[in-house]
């Protein structure tokens, strides 16, 4: 049994922290206590940085990607390689690949997958001005980057159908056993498909090389 | 390696998330993107309950717990004996010990318990507005229910010899509470037990003695 709040202010401010993802009443509850203990200043710059964020966020014209501007930084850098084009869901996706430091291409943000059973359809994310992207600029290569789920095949093949007519490169990151993971721990169906998609050795160990 | 964030909007709200209590930076990343993809009505009620609730929230004159209101609902409710004083030191442990709907007096709540090496003394935490509280009204027992811990013994016996003179009952709650565990985090039989088989802070003493 829960008992009410001793204050109805307090109450509000805990039922919109719960309303974020993975966050309950109890953890809600200690980050507002938390808040009120900081000064004036912390918490208002705490609430205006949303505030500000949410009203002033763009997304590059390009690849949908969040920027401050009309062309994102990554867009508008010239030492990146334009003809390359790697399809992402989200932003955290770019900057998990650019903490590879292993691309210099360009990225499109689709901002969500195909998931016909969360009623998200191929309108529903940036697919079209990915179509237009390569009929209109000179892309020479699409890599498919998704994640490896039912919903991320279904878009990457949606996505492959609609770019044949354009008869340019598209690939797919490789599926296979992850670095430092053992082969008995790792499930049938990757490994599976890391030996259908064997890389030629030689090809592997340039690549630990580098 | 971290690379920037592709907003600077973005990674100021990251920022402010990110120091929040057991908030690390992924988890503040998803959280601000979330609020991104809500609509604008939900982001400005979300930023408002914080901002109203720092701004307009108020102290219970008497037991300085929080309050909408000069009084809070606890005090002012005359069906609660207001000649039995439960110490405590935060609302969250207000809100546990209502809930076990075991206790029908009125708190004190500290704000803080004295932890000499966080620099917390006793005129820190509200000791003194509860003597005086001890002083000028009609207060026959005061309980002590603070942690379990080396800061909450230190605390209790602070209040208590304090407490002395004024030739009161002074009770502290059983210790079925396990040693080393938080009040907020006790299970409610547990907890309300404890306050049903409050010891006299002498014989409590003398046990911690042997």
């Amino acid at each position: 049994m829960n008992r009410p709040y001793p204050s109805a202010l307090l109450e509000s401010a805990v039922n919109e922290f719960a309303k974020l993802p993975g966050i309950g009443r109890k953890t809600a509850l200690r980050l507002v206590l938390h808040l009120l203990r900081e000064d004036n200043a912390s918490v208002e710059s705490f609430a205006n940085a949303i505030l500000t964020l949410k009203n002033e966020v763009r997304y590059c014209s390009c690849c949908h990607n969040i920027s401050d501007s009309e062309i994102c930084n990554l867009c508008a850098d010239p030492n990146r390689n334009s003809s390359i084009v790697c399809v992402v869901e989200n932003i955290k996706d770019v900057m998990a690949i650019e903490n590879t430091v292993q691309f210099k291409g360009q990225y499109h943000v689709l901002g969500g997958i195909i998931s016909p059973i969360d009623g998200i359809g191929p309108s529903d994310v940036e697919i079209a001005s990915l179509i237009e992207r390569v009929e209109t600029k000179e892309v020479k290569e699409v890599i498919l980057a998704l994640s490896a789920t039912m919903e991320g095949d279904t878009t990457n093949f949606y996505i492959f159908r609609k770019l044949e007519p354009f008869n340019i490169k598209v690939s797919i990151i490789a599926r296979g056993v992850s670095v430092g993971n053992e082969i008995e721990y790792t499930d049938e169906v990757t490994l599976g498909r890391s030996i259908l998609n064997r890389t030629p050795f030689e090809e592997s160990y340039k690549l630990n090389q580098k």
